[in-house]
C-alpha cells in the first residue's frame, strides 16, 4: 500500500465504522491524498521518511494548519495557519493527519462524554464511554481508521482512553514534546500525547515529535537520563488498601497482569502509595484548578451557554481560590514530590491499573462528576509530581476495557516503555537519540562477569557489532578475565557489543575503569569510528583466531 | 589565634562597634567560648574542620537552636531546637556562631530599615542605610565583628547589602543550600547566601553548606554543569538606557569595573537586558505577591499592630489577586525565563550593578516603597529567573558603596565565581565537588593546540602533578604533535596536568577522542590513581628522559 492508498483505505474505514462523534473536523479526502502524494514523490526520491505511509488524527486541541481548533467549544473556534510544532514534526516526517477528533470540552474530563458534539463511544462497545479527554483520538486508533493520534494529557487524558479502548499511550516527561500550538488546559501540567496500536507505532511517532523547540515549557533531557531499564528491574506495585476503587470485574486483569509482569522478570514489591493518589485531591479539589480557570475561564464567563455545564461547574469552581491559597497548594505539591520521590526511591518504576472502571455512557450521565474523579485515581498524580507514563492494554472483563500503567521519575521514559514491552513480550524501540556509544568486547559482553557495570548506569544494548578487518584480541590474566583489542596491520575483524548510554554514565564508566584497560577510537566493519575498549599494544596471549571472546571462554 | 581566642576577639569588636542594631539576639559568649573550646578539641585530635577558628553571625529568619528565630517581627518569634541544616554543616565544619542579625522583617525589603529592631546604619557611613534585607550579616561582616554571615535572598537580599558595605554575598542558584530551617519570604524563590569579606572566605562557607538535603526545594547539580568560565569567556552586559536608573555618581565606578573586566580577559557585549529588569514587575506588581502573604500573611492578619507597616502594606497586596491571576503571572515567568535565556545564549555570564543607588536612611524615610524597588532594579529578576548571582565591592563614591554582580544561568555558580575572581585577580576558590577527573601530558596542557577541548567542556585546572615513578613518555608522529604516556617497570614520574570536569564533559572528551589515543588509570606520585590519557605499549621515539612534554617541546 503507497502512501496514498492508506490514505484513502483510512477514509473508507472512517465511513464503514459510523463513529461520527470521534470527529469534530474531518479533513477534505482530495487534499489528504494529495499531501500524501507529495509524500510519496519525496519517498521516491529517496528522503528518509520515517512516518510515511502512516496517517494520523490530532485531537481538537492541538492546532493543524487550515482546520479549526475548537477544543470541544464552538464558539472557541480559530483557524490557525500553521501547524503546531508537534504536528509539523510528524508531517515532516511523512505522515499524513486525517482531521480532528473530539474530546472532552477544554480537555477537563476522563469520560469523553462532556462534548457538545457527542459522547463519544469505546471503540468495543458503544454502550460504553470511549474515556477522555482524548477521547476521539483513541477510538480513531481502536477502530483501526489512524495508525497513531495525538492526544493531549495532565490529569490522564492520553492514558485513560488508551486503557478503554485496548491500545498503548505514551505521556512522556512534562516539556519532552512541545506544547506550543496546543491549547491549554492547565498550562504548568499539560502534555501532548500519542496513541498507537502497539508499543512500536507509538515510539517512532514520539521519537519525531520530542526535542527542544521555541517554547517556554520545553525541557532539554539531562545528561544523566538512564537508557535502559536494568535486566534485574524492581518496580512498585500498589498495596490492596490502595486498589479499594478498582472495579472488581476487573481485578482478576490486574493480578494477571502482575504476575506476566513478574514472569518477565521484574520484581514486584508491594508499596503504599496514598500519598501519591492522595495528590489528585490537589488537582482538582484545590487552587490547582486555577490552572484552567487561567487557561479558558474568561470564554466560559464570555459566554456561559457554549460551556459544557458540567466543564463549566468544575472551572467556576477556581472563583473562590486567592494567590496565597495557590500558593500554598503548590508548596504542598513541591512537599509531595519530593515524599513521593522518597518513597519510590529504588524502584525503576511503579506499576498501576490505569483506570479502575470502565462505565456505560449511561453511568456517566447518571453522577457524572463522582464517576468522572474515580477514573482519574491512578493517573491524575503523574504529572503533577512530574512523572512519565506509559499504559498498555491488560485485557478485557466482558467489554470493559482495562489498562495497566508504567510510571517513571521525569525523563526515565525509555525506562517505563522497556518494562512495558518486556510486560507484551515485544522488542523495545528508543524513544530518543542516545548520547554515546561504547563497544565492549570482554568482560562487559552481555552474561560476562561485569557486564552490569554498563547495566547499572542505565546502559542499553544497541546489537552486537564486529570491527574493521584490523583488530587483534590477546587474553590477559586477569580476574575477571578479559581481553585486550589492538588495531594491527595483520588484525582481524573482531565481534563485540554496541552499548547505548548517557555522557554521563560514560564518563562514570571511565571514571571507574581500572588498570590496564583503556578507552578509545574503534574503527567497525562499516568504516564508522566509535568509542570503545581499545589498548595501543599486545600484552598476554594471541586469541585472535579464536573468533572472539566468547568463542574463547567457551573453548 | 585559636578557635576561643577568635569568639573572644569578636565579642571584643561587637562591644567595640556599637552597632546595637546589627543584632537582633546576641549569643552569651559563655556558650559561644564553649563551643570554641570543643571545636578547638576536634582540632587537636586531627579532624579536619574546615571552618574551625571562623565565627559567623545568621540573620534572624535562620534557625540556630536555643536563639529565638523572629523574622525582624516579636509576635512571630519561636525558639527552635534544632539548627537549620545549612547552620549545622558550618557547626559541623567548625564555625561557631555568634548571633542572630537584624532584617527587613519577614525579609521584605532591600533597606535595612523596616524593622521594629532598628534601621541598620551602613558600615561605612551610619547616616546612610545598610541595604537589606540581610542588614545585620552584611554590617557584621563588613565591621569585621564575623568572618562570614548568613543572608536569604529572593529579590537581592543577599547582594545589596554585600554592595552597599563593600563585601562579597554569593547568592547560589536556588535549591543547592537547604532552606529547611528558614522563615520562608516567598517559598518558591528563596535561597539561603552567605556574606564575606572575600570570595575565598564567601566559598569556603558555601562549599560547606551546599548539597542535597531533605527539604522540598533542593535540587541536585546537573551532571553537565560546567565547572570553570572558559578563558575567554564573553559577558553580556547593560546598554545605557538599561542603566536609567544608576546614581550618575556610581556611574564613574560602574565603567571602571567593567573596564577592569575587560583588561582581565573577557569580552563584553551590549546587551538590552530590559526583558529582564521587567521581570521585576512580576515580583512586586503581581500575584506573585502572594508568595509572601502565603508565607506570613496570617501572621500579620492576626496581630496587624505587631507588622512594620511597609512590610505589611506589601503584603496585603496580595489581597486583590486571584489565584487564576497567579496562574497567569507564573506563565509570563516562565515565558520571561525562556526569553532570558534566549537572550543571554552564548554569553557566559551577565554583569549588572548589584544596587543603583545608595540612599540615606532619611531618603528611605521619605519614600520608603519607591526608593527600595529603585534598590532591587539590577537583582529583583535573579531568583524569578532561575538564575544566580556573586556580588562583588566594586569601589566607593564618597560613602556611598558600590558593587557588581556576575549573574549566571542556574548551576553555573562556579562560572559566576571564577569571572568574579578574575575582576578580582584572586584565585578562584572551588565551589563543589568536581564530578570526574582527568590528567593530561601533551596536546591538552595548558597553552598546548588541544587544550581548548577541555576549557570548551567547562573543565576546570586544578593544578599540576606528576605519575608515579612507573611511566615512560614517547613521542608520536601526530598534528598536533602528541606523546604516549605508558606504564614500565623502568618508568620515570611524568608530569601532567589534573582537570575536573563533569562526568557529562568527560563522556563528551572521551566521545571525541581520535586513535590511537586512549584513557585510561594513571597513579600519581602520591600512589593514588586517577583517569588520564594511558596507553598500554610504546609507540614513537622514548623522550622519557626529557622531563615531561613541555620540556621536549620547548627542546
Amino acid at each position: 500500500m503507497n502512501t496514498v492508498e492508506r490514505v484513502e483505505a483510512a477514509y473508507a474505514r472512517i465511513a464503514g465504522a459510523d463513529r461520527p462523534e470521534v470527529w469534530i473536523s474531518l479533513r477534505e479526502e482530495a487534499d489528504a491524498r494529495a499531501e500524501a502524494a507529495r509524500v510519496q514523490t519525496r519517498l521516491d526520491a529517496g528522503e528518509d521518511l520515517p512516518l510515511a505511509g502512516l496517517v494520523f488524527a490530532a485531537k481538537d486541541n492541538i492546532d493543524v494548519a487550515g482546520l479549526p481548533t475548537t477544543a470541544g467549544c464552538p464558539s472557541y473556534a480559530y483557524t490557525p495557519d500553521r501547524d503546531a510544532t508537534a504536528v509539523a514534526r510528524l508531517r515532516a516526517a511523512g505522515a499524513v493527519c486525517l482531521g480532528k477528533t473530539n474530546l472532552d470540552q477544554f480537555a477537563t474530563g476522563l469520560v469523553g462524554t462532556r462534548s457538545p458534539y457527542g459522547a463519544v463511544r469505546a471503540a468495543a462497545d458503544p454502550a460504553r464511554v470511549s474515556g477522555g479527554s482524548s477521547s476521539g483520538s483513541a477510538v480513531a486508533v481502536a477502530l483501526g481508521i489512524a495508525d497513531f493520534a495525538l492526544g493531549t494529557d495532565t490529569a490522564g487524558s492520553g492514558r485513560v482512553p488508551a486503557a478503554l479502548n485496548g491500545i498503548v499511550g505514551i505521556k512522556a516527561s512534562l516539556g519532552l514534546v512541545p506544547v506550543d500550538g496546543v491549547v491549554p488546559a492547565c498550562p504548568s501540567y499539560d502534555c501532548l500525547t500519542v496513541f498507537a496500536p502497539d508499543l512500536a507505532g507509538a515510539a517512532a511517532a514520539m521519537r519525531v515529535m520530542t526535542g527542544p523547540a521555541d517554547d517556554p515549557a520545553s525541557r532539554d533531557r539531562p545528561a544523566d537520563v538512564p537508557l535502559a531499564a536494568p535486566p534485574a528491574a524492581r518496580a512498585a506495585v500498589p498495596t490492596g488498601a490502595n486498589l479499594a476503587r478498582l472495579d472488581p470485574e476487573l481485578r482478576p486483569l490486574w493480578d494477571a497482569a502482575l504476575a506476566r509482569f513478574a514472569a518477565a522478570g521484574t520484581e514486584l514489591v508491594p508499596v503504599d502509595v496514598q500519598p501519591l493518589l492522595d495528590a489528585a485531591l490537589l488537582l482538582y479539589e484545590g487552587a490547582l484548578v486555577a490552572e484552567r480557570y487561567a487557561a479558558f475561564g474568561a470564554h466560559i464567563d464570555a459566554r456561559p451557554g457554549d460551556a459544557d455545564p458540567i466543564v463549566a461547574e468544575i472551572v467556576r469552581g477556581a472563583d473562590k481560590f486567592t494567590a496565597a491559597d495557590l500558593v500554598a497548594d503548590q508548596q504542598r505539591l513541591r512537599a509531595a514530590r519530593r515524599r513521593a520521590a522518597d518513597l519510590l526511591d529504588g524502584f525503576d518504576a511503579l506499576l498501576l491499573p490505569t483506570a479502575p472502571l470502565h462505565p456505560t455512557i449511561a453511568e456517566v450521565r447518571a453522577d457524572p462528576i463522582a464517576v468522572n474523579a474515580a477514573m482519574g485515581t491512578y493517573t491524575n498524580f503523574v504529572n503533577l509530581l512530574d512523572m512519565a507514563a506509559v499504559a498498555v492494554p491488560a485485557g478485557t472483563a466482558g467489554t470493559k476495557g482495562f489498562g495497566l500503567s508504567v510510571i517513571v521519575p521525569a525523563f526515565h521514559d525509555q525506562v517505563a516503555l522497556d518494562l512495558a514491552a518486556r510486560y507484551q513480550d515485544v522488542p523495545a524501540p528508543l524513544l530518543a537519540p542516545a548520547g554515546a556509544e561504547l563497544v565492549v568486547f570482554g568482560a562487559h559482553l552481555t552474561g560476562m562477569p561485569l557486564n552490569h557495570q554498563l547495566t547499572d548506569l542505565g546502559a542499553r544494548f544497541d546489537g552486537e557489532v564486529a570491527t574493521a578487518p584490523a583488530y587483534r584480541m590477546y587474553a590477559l590474566d586477569t580476574t575477571p578475565p578479559k581481553p585486550l583489542v589492538v588495531r594491527a596491520e595483520d588484525g582481524a575483524s573482531l565481534p563485540g557489543e554496541r552499548w547505548l548510554l548517557s555522557p554521563a554514565a560514560l564518563g562514570a564508566f571511565l571514571t571507574a575503569l581500572p588498570a590496564p584497560m583503556t578507552l578509545g577510537s574503534v574503527e567497525l566493519a562499516d568504516g564508522t569510528w566509535t568509542t570503545g575498549f581499545v589498548a595501543n599494544a599486545p600484552s598476554g596471549i594471541d586469541i585472535t583466531g579464536e573468533g572472539g571472546w566468547r568463542s574463547h571462554r567457551a573453548a
